[in-house]
């Protein structure tokens, strides 16, 4: 078993229960679970519980903050066909619901039909050129930094020194250090990796509390580097969108996301 | 009361209960009734089974074709906080369940925190120099046609007579006939309301099934003509986004989409 794998995984617990268990490795700069990771753990209950493996599209929305430790899950099956399935989950910690999931799944391998993309991968330059950190080193960053190797663009890390970009964009190389990127549930969890964008923007850094959380998977991952760029373009009153794709190196997209969240501030409602 | 008000009006029906009728007047060229408008049936319901009025995240997971007729919903309250209350619905007809959704709600009227927009809007023609149709004409288009003012830049209809741009864009004015885009739920018809961006490209024209569809309501709604604007820029293996802005006639954003469909042709799973 790789990290990923291992800490993602359920086990099942009565009828449409599960139990997990969220582990401090996925610790993000609040030092709690990283959303992506918490996703893809009710993801897993959820492949479990319907006989499609793979979320052509999967929506949580986080209603308190995950911690360390057990999960309880529950899944709800809301409709299962020859070519999808549509199932909930809900994610419980002593009691308190963290997470509540709807989701589509399919079986990637067997998708079929046309293809015409006319986006095109981020213009990143080349990997030798970027700020390049290797996971696995322990230290001071929050743990979930260790799950991955990076290369970033210097400009994109210009906002821990003050110097955002002013654009609302952010990208770069990654990949999981124990190369367990070719789990089928690891886009949940990439989509949710990167720095928010909105450090480009002149606001305050601050905590970005993720409502929601939507991924489409395209693509069964292949081994190796992914790019990810990630874009702001409508912070309004005090709401973002984060719009994700995930290139794999082949220039196929692997995964769109969207997240609603609010404005870098102190935890509030 | 205005059409799409009256035609989305729920009642209560006992505890986390409501019952609702999806009219004719929303016909798609399906001859159904179109997706937004069942989804905002789901968010009457939801908004009233939890203190807060507006969809700040709505997803709705389409899992069978809804019919004119009665519609059984039950709601579901997953979290209620000061500034947000998440919740699901269950759409049912004839025993069978056609819609799930989940989403946070919020009062926009309250939103409060930094703004910063770097998108523009879309770049049409003048109104007038756009192909127009005024609502309540009747006539052989399907229903919802009728519930709008409608003027689309000629170049986006091309796909009609087999001149597709070849470019998966489309966009355009539109207002309600009867001028209830006021309704804070209109963005969730409106989302769904224009020609699928697909027909633009060299893909067959047929029906395109939506798997999900996911709203984000930014503002109250002004009065008066609203642009839309709708892309897919990622066609793979047969699953496709819609990604969709609603804008008012002050430069605001109104609401974000993007739903998961599938390529035109006949229905199957």
């Amino acid at each position: 078993m790789t990290v990923f794998s291992d800490d993602t995984a359920v086990e099942p617990a009565g009828e449409d229960r599960w139990t997990g268990h969220l582990t401090e490795r996925w610790h993000t700069p609040g030092n709690t679970p990283n959303g992506g990771y918490v996703l893809a753990v009710a993801a897993r209950a959820m492949a479990g519980a319907i006989p499609h493996p793979h979320p052509a599209s999967l929506t949580g929305h986080f209603v308190a903050p995950p911690q360390v430790g057990p999960v309880e899950i529950r899944t709800g099956i809301v409709r299962t066909g020859k070519r999808h399935s549509t199932a909930t989950a809900s994610l419980h910690q002593d009691g308190r619901e963290i997470l509540r999931t709807l989701g589509t799944f399919t079986d990637l391998s067997r998708a079929d039909g046309p293809t015409r993309v006319s986006a095109t991968p981020p213009a990143l330059p080349p990997r030798e050129d970027c700020k390049q950190r290797s996971g696995g080193q322990g230290g001071d960053l929050p743990t979930m930094f260790d799950r991955f190797d990076w290369a970033t663009p210097e400009e994109y890390l210009g906002w821990m020194s003050g110097k955002g970009t002013g654009r609302g964009e952010t990208g770069g190389y990654i990949r999981f250090a124990d190369a367990d990127e070719t789990d089928p549930l690891a886009p949940l969890m990439l989509a949710d990796a990167f720095a928010p964008p909105v450090f480009n923007l002149d606001v305050p850094i601050g905590w970005v509390p993720t409502i929601e959380l939507t991924v489409h998977v395209r693509k069964l991952v292949r081994p190796g580097w992914l790019r990810g760029w990630f874009t702001t373009r409508f912070l309004t009153d005090g709401y973002l969108e984060e719009d994700g794709q995930l290139w794999d190196d082949e220039d196929d997209i692997v995964a769109l996301s969207r997240q609603l969240a609010l404005a870098p501030r102190p935890p509030s409602d």
